[in-house]
C-alpha cells in the first residue's frame, strides 16, 4: 500500500477546502486503515469551516468524524477484525494516565484527542485510526445510514445519562440534528417526547419525523408542559439549544426531582435558576460524546430502523464537491444532515 | 389541659418579638402536644426577624423549628409513642395529593407546609404538631444537643444526595452553621474534607472543629484542591455559600464526573459555567430539607457524638430573652448556633 495515492479534502482556513491527491498512509502497530464510504458534516465541522477552531485544527487538517467504511488493512498486532468488514470509528483517543482515565471515564480523558480535529479525519478515502476505536457493523447495514451512528451515539449517551424510563415525560429543547436524534432515541426508549424549537423549518422536519412540537416563541412552553402532565412537569429535560432562553426553559418545565441533561455547549456562562434546583431537587447532568456501549446501542438502533435515516439525511454530495456542500449547508434553512460520499463502496 | 396557659414568643414584625402568656392548645386527632425543651435559631428565623418573610409568616406567628422536647399529650388515634418520651419534630407537613407526593417525595410537596413558618412553631412551651412529624430520641440524649438534630438532618440529606463514598475528596464552600454541619457529616461518612470560607471567625471555629480550611480570598482554592488531589479535583462539592464566587468555585474545583450539591438558596440567578458541566460531565444535585431517614441518621450521629455539640452551640438564652438573643446573634461575628431554652425539662 506504500505507493498508493488517495483523494483527501484538506481544510485550508477562511471557509475553504482543497481536494488533493495525497499518499495513502499505512497502518502502524495497533492501527487499522479504513476505506471511508460516507462522512457526515457535524456542527463542529461547521465551526471549523467558519474559522472558530483554527488554533486547534490548523490549516493542513483533514476533518470529519461521522463516518462509515470498510476495513482496508490491519497494522501489526490487530486481531478480531478482518479486511472487508463494514465498520464505524468512535473517534476518541485517550491518554490512559490522567485521573479521568484512571476512574474509567476515558471518553472525557483530560488529554482526549478527538480524531478529525486533533488528528486527521475521515474526509479522505483511506483513514488510519487506532484499532480500539473500531466498531463492526452488520453486513447488511447501508453505509449511508451507518454514517449517522456517531451522532446517534451522542444521543444514546445523553439518554442513557438521563436514566430515562419508559412512560416518562420528556422535553427536548432545541431541534437541530442532535436535538432531533435525542428525541428519536428518547422516543425509542419509551419517553413521551415534546420537542421545543423556534425555527419553523426544523419544526417541520421534526413533525415529519412524527414528533409533537412546540414553538416557544409563539406559545407558552411551561403552560403546555403543565397541561400535558397534570402540573407535574417533565421528568427528563434535554437542553440542546445552547441559549439563555433554553436554560430558562429547562428549569421552568422540570418536575420535582427531574433530570436535566446538558447536551449543548454554552460558551458563555448563562444565568441559571439555582433556586429551582434547590426547591424542586432538580438534577443537572453534563453529558459529552459517548462511551463504547453508546456506540453499540446506536448501531442497534440504526440497524433496526429506529432512526428515520431517509428523512434525517437531507443531502449527499461527492468528496469532490465538499466546498459546495459546506457552503450549501451553511445557508440552508431546511438541511438536517448532509453527508459527503467519500468513496464508492 | 384546656385551662392551661403557656409562655410563647410571637414575632410581631420590625425585628421584634413579644413574650406572652397564651392558652395551651390541645392536640386534635392524629396530633401530639410536645413540651419544648430547646429551640435553635435557624438562618431562616433570622430572615423572618429581618422582615424578609413577613408576607409568608405575618405578625402573629410563633416561629422556631430546630427543637427538642418531650411528649406532653396525645390526640385521638395516635399510637406508638407515650407521654414523657424525648422527641424531635421533623417540621414538614405535606398535602399527599400533588405530583411530588404521588412520586414519594413528600418533603418537596408542591404545597408543603413548613411548621414554624407556615404554622406556629416551637418557640412556645407546648407545641402541637401532626403525629407523623415525631421522631423518638434515646432516653439518655441531652435535649440541648438534640436541638441540633434538625440542622444535622439537613446535612445528612445533602450528604446522602451526594452519594459520598469513604475516601472521596470533598470541598465544602461556605462555613456557616449548615456548611460546618455538612462538613461534619461528610467527614463522618469518610470524606476527606476541605472547608472554604472567607470569614476569619468562622474559619477559626471550623479549625477548632478539626477541619482543614482555606480562605479563598487569600489563597487559590482551585490550585489547592488540585495540589491535594493530584490534579483530579474534588469528587463531591457542596455549595453552601449562596454567592457568585461560590458557584464559580464549585465548577472550578470539581473532578470529572464530580457531584455538586446545591445546598444554598440563590435568590438571584447566578452565572454558571455550563461548559464545565458538559466538558467534565459534572452533576448538579439540588437538595432541600430532609426525609425521614435523614432524621434517623441525624439522631444516630448526635447520639454517638459525631457532632461536636459543645463547640457548635455557642449561646443558650431563656425564652424570656428571645429578643436579646436575636439581636445578639444578628451582630455576633463569632456565633455558630444559638439555642433558646424554651422550657425547663
Amino acid at each position: 500500500m506504500s505507493a498508493q495515492t488517495i483523494t483527501a479534502a484538506i481544510y485550508r482556513g477562511d471557509k475553504s477546502f482543497t481536494v488533493e491527491t495525497v499518499p495513502a498512509q499505512a497502518p502502524g502497530p495497533s492501527e487499522v486503515a479504513v476505506r471511508t464510504a460516507f462522512c457526515g458534516i457535524c456542527g463542529t465541522d461547521m465551526h471549523v469551516y467558519h474559522g472558530n477552531m483554527d488554533a486547534r485544527v490548523g490549516f493542513e487538517r483533514v476533518i470529519g468524524h461521522e463516518m462509515s467504511g470498510v476495513i482496508e488493512a490491519l497494522g501489526d498486532g490487530v486481531e478480531g477484525i478482518a479486511p472487508g468488514q463494514k465498520v464505524v470509528v468512535r473517534p476518541l483517543d485517550h491518554c490512559g494516565e490522567c485521573p479521568a482515565c484512571a476512574a474509567g471515564h476515558q471518553h472525557i480523558c483530560h488529554k482526549l484527542k478527538f480524531l478529525g480535529l486533533d488528528t486527521n479525519g475521515a474526509m479522505q478515502e483511506i483513514w488510519v485510526v487506532p484499532a480500539h476505536t473500531i466498531h463492526a457493523l452488520p453486513d447488511d447495514m447501508r453505509l449511508d445510514h451507518a454514517a449517522l451512528i456517531e451522532p446517534v451515539a451522542v444521543a444514546c449517551h445523553d439518554v442513557r445519562m438521563s436514566g430515562l424510563q419508559a412512560g416518562e415525560d420528556v422535553v427536548v429543547i432545541g431541534g437541530g440534528p442532535i436535538g432531533v436524534l435525542v428525541a428519536m432515541v428518547a422516543r425509542a426508549a419509551g419517553g413521551k417526547v415534546l420537542l421545543s424549537e423556534v425555527n419553523p423549518n426544523r419544526l417541520a422536519i421534526a413533525e415529519k419525523l412524527g414528533f409533537e412540537t412546540i414553538n416557544p416563541a409563539q406559545a407558552d412552553l411551561q403552560a403546555e408542559v403543565n397541561a400535558r402532565t397534570g402540573s407535574k412537569g417533565a421528568d427528563v429535560v434535554f437542553e440542546v439549544s445552547g441559549s439563555q432562553p433554553g436554560v430558562d426553559a429547562m428549569t421552568a418545565v422540570a418536575a420535582t426531582r427531574a433530570r436535566i441533561v446538558m447536551v449543548a455547549i454554552h460558551a458563555a456562562k448563562p444565568q441559571i435558576d439555582m433556586f429551582q434546583f434547590f426547591w424542586r431537587e432538580l438534577k443537572l447532568i453534563g453529558a459529552r460524546v459517548y462511551e463504547p456501549e453508546d456506540y453499540d446501542k446506536a448501531i442497534e438502533i440504526v440497524a433496526s430502523g429506529g432512526v428515520d435515516a431517509e428523512t434525517f439525511i437531507t443531502d449527499v454530495a461527492p468528496l469532490s464537491d465538499i466546498q459546495a456542500a459546506f457552503e450549501s449547508l451553511d445557508r440552508s434553512p431546511t438541511a438536517m444532515k448532509s453527508l459527503i460520499k467519500v468513496g464508492d463502496l
